[in-house]
């Protein structure tokens, strides 16, 4: 079992106690501070919450987590220790010489500071190489990312047990070779800040404007490639080089009107060309855009599901649902592309995704018979007691498909849909549904409302005269 | 029919006129480039590929596509004129005198420009009132953000018609009050392509390094938040002013290292603090909370799908699978948690994810019996002919789920599996699954390897001896 010390237990110490918890390894606590523990555990039910959602495989036992009053005692066992005290030099360094009393001289010892260098930390401690910097970002039980900042006095073999170890909670460990203020991602959300305090100040924008400005745009670029991935992809195939002569002078105007710049010499552009060639040159420009596209339809659709961002521009720009046309015949539910996100490696449709397909076919019909959200929300609905499906032949993304709908029976609790998938006349799936109409208070069957009620039997009866489809009623291996 | 005119064939130009032609629009293009068919081409394909896949409705009819060699005929008849031409006011100048000798009075004439101001553009002409920034980032087929920045010159009724017409084409138009260089967005990257570019001309960090320490941490929280919500959270119940409060001194202190920054006084934090309460006051931080780690984890498991920046970060991660325990029982085929992104938004798990889950039960029991990625690399797998699922219990995100595998035949080219889904000994559905060895290159029926067909009957005779479970052979409505 291994086991990490935590010293601070605000909103940072908290989320490293979280994702250490979370991941198995034994938390010790220090805070004076008297809140600290609620603090903490507000900290662990929001973890507790959304990080096993990130694995699709069972998480380890989560570990034991105690609160200690005293720091010795906290930090004696203790494989890897955690600083997240405030941000004030001599109050590091006082707690650095207290732990360095009490620890193993084999433990990590890391720096949550955004501000101080590995080599200020160290400054008087009496084993100065078991310091360095370990930076992360809020929330810390999710965002990967661990700023990892040795000083000449940190030897090879503790940063590699530190990359290890954060590698081993989930975290991504970027090695900062060359330490810094403010390190390598403070750096930017300062000069992203600065921008944003003269916007607000001169009433350019509010701070609203100024977040839709950013997550509508690039902060859904930067979420999958950061900037000169980015940035690559705008030079085309000639790559890095062709973009900074393009866009360098256009840029270098306001650049000039706003800040001190570093001159674009030949020298500054072979570097960032051979470093982005270096970085990227494994994919053609047209397969970065692939990537690109993907990943920002995997986003999107993600925050379309949250409706939030991005993904509400989407929900509200999204065109009305097929028209209910001649009820006598099968009704046309969904009509849509196949998303790439839909698909497996090879860009076929993914056995689940059918069901989701068959499942808004069904939440359309329910809508057509007044089972809508307004319905719902009144306490009624329908959930899918039993579902049969066959596999009939393959879809690519981007293909347009259409279920049609057929109702078997319509009468009381019971609501059993036939669905058939096609990609223009070629049969792709079939999907057999019993739903039962449930009070969503009680969870139980119930009869649903008499315009439901009247509407279903009203196309039961209509859909009564159409054959049965074929494979209705099949057992799975029989006919 | 609505109708664009697209002047400049460029990316941004072939983006726009992508966005406009898969909405339904007529687009007419003109770019004297003789390149410029086989330019806005390759980004056609693209978008054809990605843009349909961010609705769950049917598109409309794409429109109709003409390359015009004299300006005046593409914009005379258009709605709608996008000029995208090279970043020199004289050339801007030039085109909006030609288009405003051959365009409808009525027309919206927007400028892509990223550095120009309107009241910059509109220099000279013969209306200007009718030209406007319409700044789109790339790729502008995908990406919502347009900056719609008018100047005095242009009154509410143009601006209101322009809005309406981008969130038509499914953009979020950010109407951008007060005119400046670079608008707003380009503002922030500028400020970051600089400190980017410093720190790769001191060696600080690579392109790669710099991109990582963007994508795995505040990009991801950027492309749902942007920086104020982001910070309101930081700073939490007490809001904003507590933020800047708390993390101004020690901010302070690299900033005035770096760059001259506003003053923060006292009405810069209150203008700051009741923006963000306008904003996002509706929420508690608690709430903001969990609203942005649903949307980390939705969009981070979007990119571990993908594989890509932070999730191939938790894939390499992942925990291995379940152990194989004593075969002569139904073998545990999945153990996870209930992620947030498959609930619907009363927590409860959606319907296609039960099937996904049963589907990632198959793809372990594939795995098991030698079915593996080598194994399907090498030409041969098993797809899914048929389904039939019982839904049996409700279950919530976070809730730990088990699903556990009966093979109820193994034999041939089939192989018939139950599975059964738990949490803790409550059970939840049922999945019963034909699946048929094929082939990957005919896409055909055929016989597993000698050492699946061995596996699969070994674990199927010992399987003989269970129980036939409980609604096998069952079709829907039956028992």
């Amino acid at each position: 079992m291994s086991v990490a010390a935590i010293l601070g237990g605000g909103v940072i110490g908290g989320g490293w106690a979280a994702r250490f918890l979370l991941m198995g390894w034994d938390v010790r606590v220090f805070d004076p501070d008297p809140e600290a523990e609620r603090k903490i555990g507000e900290v662990l039910d929001n973890a507790r919450r959304a990080l096993p959602s990130l694995s699709d495989r069972a998480m380890p036992a989560e570990g034991a987590l105690s609160f200690h009053s005293d720091l010795g005692d906290a930090v004696g066992p203790a494989d890897w220790i955690q600083e997240s005290v405030p941000e004030r030099l001599e109050i590091k360094h006082k707690v650095f010489a207290e732990v360095q009393m009490a620890c193993r001289a084999d433990a990590v010892i890391g720096s949550s500071t955004s501000g101080f260098k590995p080599s200020e930390l160290q400054q008087g401690a009496a084993r100065p190489g078991q310091i360095v910097v370990a930076h992360p970002f809020n929330p810390v039980y999710l965002l990967p990312l661990i700023e990892l900042v040795p000083s000449a006095a940190n030897d090879a073999a503790l940063i590699a047990r530190a990359k290890d170890t954060l590698t081993s909670i989930g975290c991504f460990p970027l090695h900062v070779r060359k330490e810094i203020d403010a390190h390598i991602a403070d750096r930017f959300l300062e000069a992203v800040w600065r921008e944003a305090l003269w916007l607000v100040k001169d009433g350019v924008a509010t701070t609203e404007e100024i977040d839709e400005a950013i997550r509508m745009g690039f902060g859904l670029r930067w979420a999958q490639m950061g900037l000169f991935e980015t940035y690559r992809i705008a030079g085309g195939e000639a790559g890095m080089a062709h973009f900074i002569a393009q866009f360098g002078p256009c840029l270098q105007w306001p650049w000039t009107k706003l800040m001190d710049v570093p001159e674009l010499t030949d020298e500054l552009i072979d570097q960032i060309a051979s470093q982005s060639n270096a970085q990227s040159g494994q994919h053609s420009i047209r397969e970065l855009e692939r990537i690109r596209d993907t990943n920002l339809v995997a986003m999107m659709r993600a925050l379309k599901a949250q409706d939030w961002g991005a993904g509400a521009v989407l929900n509200r720009a999204e065109p009305p649902a097929p028209e209910v046309g001649d009820i006598s015949q099968p009704l046309v539910t969904v009509e849509r592309a196949v998303p790439l996100d839909w698909t497996d490696y090879n860009g076929h449709m993914n056995e689940a995704r059918y069901l989701q397909a068959f499942g808004d076919a069904t939440d359309r019909f329910m809508e057509i018979v007044g089972c809508d959200a307004d319905y719902i929300a009144s306490g009624g609905s329908y959930f899918t007691a039993e579902t049969h499906i066959r596999h009939l032949d393959e879809v690519h993304a981007g293909a347009r498909i259409r279920v049609e709908t057929q109702v078997l029976l319509g009468e009381g609790k019971k609501m059993h849909l036939f669905h058939r998938m096609f990609e223009a006349e070629r049969e792709l799936a079939t999907g057999e549904h019993m739903l039962i109409h449930v009070s969503l208070e009680t969870r139980r069957a119930s009869v649903p409302s008499d315009a439901i009620a009247t509407r279903l039997s009203e196309i039961a009866a209509a859909h009564a005269a159409l054959p049965v489809p074929d494979g209705a009623g099949a057992a799975v291996g029989k006919r």
